[in-house]
């Protein structure tokens, strides 16, 4: 079973800016400790990040067709990204949406997204956690256990 | 360590109605393996359904001060019950919103959550696998692996 | 052919309290109007009045299943109790929603029902002659003359 | 007693175009059924329809003097016609408002009726069934039972 | 100069309804005041009322080019009658629009107008005063001591 | 009979500045067409400019009750001078509010008044013969002719 | 094949009114091109022009059997006409709306249609021509090179 | 004279939660202050604090015939509960609405009262003093020193 | 212990208009009665009316530095005078905000306070007794049995 | 004559997926069909698709100049990028707007356009064949027929 | 070239509280910066502050036409004072608009300004720096380098 | 000191289009006077202009650890860009905001920044000179003058 994992803007700054905050993982760390939980349950993990929503696009239409799943966080894009939106619609990709911190906690322009209606669902408020947690609910799918 | 397991309204229905919705699932089957988890991890499962709003107040006020967290699926309270939100925020005891379905894919009421910004993240469209995840980032925070 | 009679909260004031809006009817004098007017069409009134949303809601878990169809004035819950119109949901009971006002007269808050996109049809400003109509509406229905 | 008996624009075309959605009774059908049970009770019924908001506007003009009350279904009108509920209003004829389908189901333009705060009640998604309801209610009126 | 004036929906009844709100004058009655007074300018008066939109749409087109201005009460019309704003515009013809009543004490959706832009200007709450008021402007401006 | 005539900020630039939009005719002058008219029916006024809301609301207390009546011209206090208003409605003068310039065709905050809705009615566009139409129906109300 | 053309309010006037914006083509003559068309393809025109709502849904009603397809330019009903809309509904003819100037570039009321979402699509910015492109869309239909 | 005093969902937690932001008083604390402020003035307190709100108005219907006002303060409930309005309303009792916190200074969502409108008056900000405000209220009312 | 006591437009004419509103106590009958009570605390009261907002604001920052905290009801400037509000902010003086009336109860606009986030508190709808409770406050945090 | 044909993200993936929905037809499919249109009118087509806003704009940049108009489907950068809009302003080029589906048919974020207040009109609901009407009119404007 | 310097409500304050928000200059401070600033360039100021709109507006009126240009910081009377607006309009006085602190940070009320649309340009953020930016920009459109 | 100069879409075409309304200076000549008048004050300038997001993005996290501050032009970005607002805050950069037209004058939707609550603070209406008191600012703090 193969995963994508996308990063959308500014999340390749993590761990080397405001760690009081973002504590001090790279998003390198974050792959790593991702790849390694994919791998225990046989899975893998092609990972990716973009601060171009044409780029995270492109990437999508790329590799869905041979991928089983997607986890992604589109950062900012999240609240305004139509087009990759309709990249996940189009290509029909089974998609979980991660953030990192609890959106609803956040200005309220946070608390709307638009990538939520087209994602089996969504993840918010666990740090890189939830991204681990993704990639659980893809395991125990595979295992046959639960059907979404 | 002791969670707090909290079910709204109606969710006492599961699996005896609607089972091509909501699966063939109890919410006694569920709480059971939502036990089973938690013991894995050493942690004690303590639940409760009820219709009433104040009912689920009187319950968390009664068992917040001995308990370490909550995992709650609030039900149509999601999105009027400003007493229980405030009831989190009272007790200051840590709380996991969960949802079966993506409440963002339903209609435009079921959107917003008056209970998310006061908890620590929200898990929304995993079917009962959601309460899951959340037992498992309680473990995750108990074994000290994670700081939120 | 049994139909439950649910009324919610301050409906039980009726007849005592402000005679010159309501009347002098009480809430028994009507339900003994309602009861009498299903009998003379083979139905049987199962009557339930409660100021406690939760208590509506399990009254209607309790009895769904072994009911033909629910007449209900939510009073004021109809206005926001979403939990009380998936109970109408999950339980799939066929249901008449009845106002003894003119809802669309009164307070802007007043004229959106949460209840009303959930029900077979809405009935409003008939006092409570509105309950008769919604039973011989079920008389009707239960005669086969007319289809839903 | 003497009724009028009103619909709106596209209510002629019931029976004969989309008859697994509104039946197949004709208007013709309906108006006959809704004569009879007036006649039951001692009613005249005097019926309309047109296309034409302006056309119902002469009508209730012309006949609301002469007449005790009216039965109206102003179809689209419903939602916009400012017009029409002035003629309600400066005509004062007893107005009962009926819709065939349960409008809170609908488009949201579907759900504010601008004729509702001038009648004296509204009866909505019982089919033709809600005609024969609010006939019921004159007649109701008619003999003394009850008092708006 | 010759002035067309109108009345819209439900104005016919002016004097025969509601005489304690809208006086004893009927919509005769106003006419032949306001023809004398115009008369009294050299102006000459042509006027119409009808309860249809279209009706009103078709007058103006047939007699806006032989015409020097209009006085228009639109009635309920007002507010939701592009087709008769654009009549206005289309036409070209200078129109002053008049109010019996002071549509902004009364419900907020009467507080707009959808024909006041593309009027000269707009008199509201004089009773049938303000057609003697829009005729005087007009008379005003027939003898050159103003331009609008 | 004695007439208020006030008019709001920026309006004492009337003449002076802008005539291609706002004609030659400073505010004097404009004064003394209205005193003119005034005085031919018998009436006397007093008038007043004032830049400070503040200002206007002292004149209409001090003046209120040996008047009979107001003719007002707020200014861009129209939109938002709520304590003008409430000096309308404590002193319980009559008031008719004259704009110069059709307001409605103007910026969308210009729209709305909340002086109207305690005024006798409103008269815009027109110009300064806006103010000889205020005079003309006090004086066509003193006579007797008409009922406000 | 039988196209019904229809053209909404204050349409008649094309040609003698406004030729700066509108041109010089009155709506016969834009008929004429369009009938030309059309019987190059082997289509029939049957054409109608009203300022009467009720007048357009008459039409409607009575030629919807005998056609394959309705271009209509709805004029100013196209922003509140429910009524026309739900005569595109009822009686299920395969629309395509036309406007002669972009709507979307005009007032913020007119970029919203009540037509829209019951039509097969929208043609708006091209003035007359925008007919022709209906027709010629109808053609292609007709001669199977595309299916909607 | 005797008073109900009612206190909604999470204020029994007053004290024992939070005192760095409640104060260390107890809601038991509280309630002996307001009855010795009250007895001193010659009226009787009869309190009640609950999370249902069911519970409140079950206690508003019981007890309000036999007081002569009622000192309330709804919780989280005053921004929703329309049924706990319609208990005051239907029972007629003086109610006094008192909040701890200045309700303006918080969230958007506690700026608005649903309870303020049926209320003869609000005291929000003061803390626990806010009810004794509201006793002496009632105590100068009951000298007939004033009248509301 | 010294409370500025400000009154903003219009309330000058309290009792001298609408006694059977306002009652009879002119403004000058109130403040002897807010002073008495101040006295009897040992404060000092200096008092304040305008009709002018910039004559209130000069007040306050003329006088804040010596005085220890204020009660002001600022009129219709309660709803839009954001200069006043900045004015408490920037002195920082400690400000109770007093209505005679129910603000709750009357139009929309009248709702919303752009003065009570900056308050320490609101108390409205007890006419001038209000004023004497917000004394009593001010007594009571003096004598230190209270902090806010 | 040179027409741009840009499509915007996503539309490269038109005929390898969903085929029920958008037909089997793949863009490259669509632009072959476009500029054998465009030939026989004696026009050159120069085709772009970019998933990247920024693509977009630098490909408008480059060849506005040496164009003579553009045909432009912007994919769901129709209903935010202004960025794109702005290019087309900037630049001057004369453009025609095309969806594939009728957008006012679904969901209402795709109901307006930040583009069209800038095309000279819009197309939307035809499917491919929207390219062609496009095409066509620019033809017929090339051919000095029609003037826009 | 001469200067006019306003300076709205509160702001008069300046320096002398809140020191460690908005610094230890006070307001003469700043006008010695500003005037020195100026006259290195040739330029002359006229200062005026008031906590007055009225005051603001005569003052413009009474010097505007003597004057180059002016520069404004409207306090709190930025986001409401259309008469200052229009007084700004009327003298058609070239402005600019300045703020100390960056309104878009603060509460959403200070985010809009109905000054801005009337002004040349708007400066906000800069403290008092800002008032010196002003200055640079009218010294150098003063100089010919740049034209608005 | 070292500062990042950044213009957003269609900056680059400045100077060669629409020169009546941006005037004749290319960017190129802009960011020669910007760069000269930095120099003189000992700064370095970085300049950088790109039609992409993510470019600028790419750009601002490449280079803000070695500079003091940036000054941005973000075109319309500015109104949707969160990620470009995300990679301010995420970099801690000191951001001041230019725009070329005063956008309070332009469209509604180019009222809102979503960059400005990052920035320091917005400059708007002074074209390139605009640019010039940005630098200006930061040389006077980088000289220790001022303090933000």
């Amino acid at each position: 079973m193969k995963l994508l994992f996308l990063n959308g803007p500014n999340l390749n700054l993590l761990g080397t800016r405001e760690p009081d905050i973002y504590g001090h993982e790279s998003l390198n760390d974050i792959v790593d400790v991702v790849r390694e939980r994919a791998t225990q349950s046989g899975m893998v993990i092609l990972d990716f990040q973009s601060n171009h929503e044409g780029g995270l696009i492109d990437f999508i239409h790329e590799h869905a067709s041979s991928a089983d799943g997607m986890i992604i966080n589109p950062g900012a894009l999240t609240h305004y990204s139509i087009a990759l939106r309709d990249a996940i619609t189009a290509t029909g990709i089974a998609t979980v949406e991660v953030h990192l911190s609890n959106i609803h906690h956040r200005e309220p322009f946070r608390h709307h997204s638009v990538i939520a209606p087209v994602a089996i669902g969504q993840i918010a408020g666990f740090g890189s956690y939830g991204y681990v947690m993704a990639v659980d609910w893809f395991s125990d799918m595979h295992q046959g256990s639960k059907k979404p």
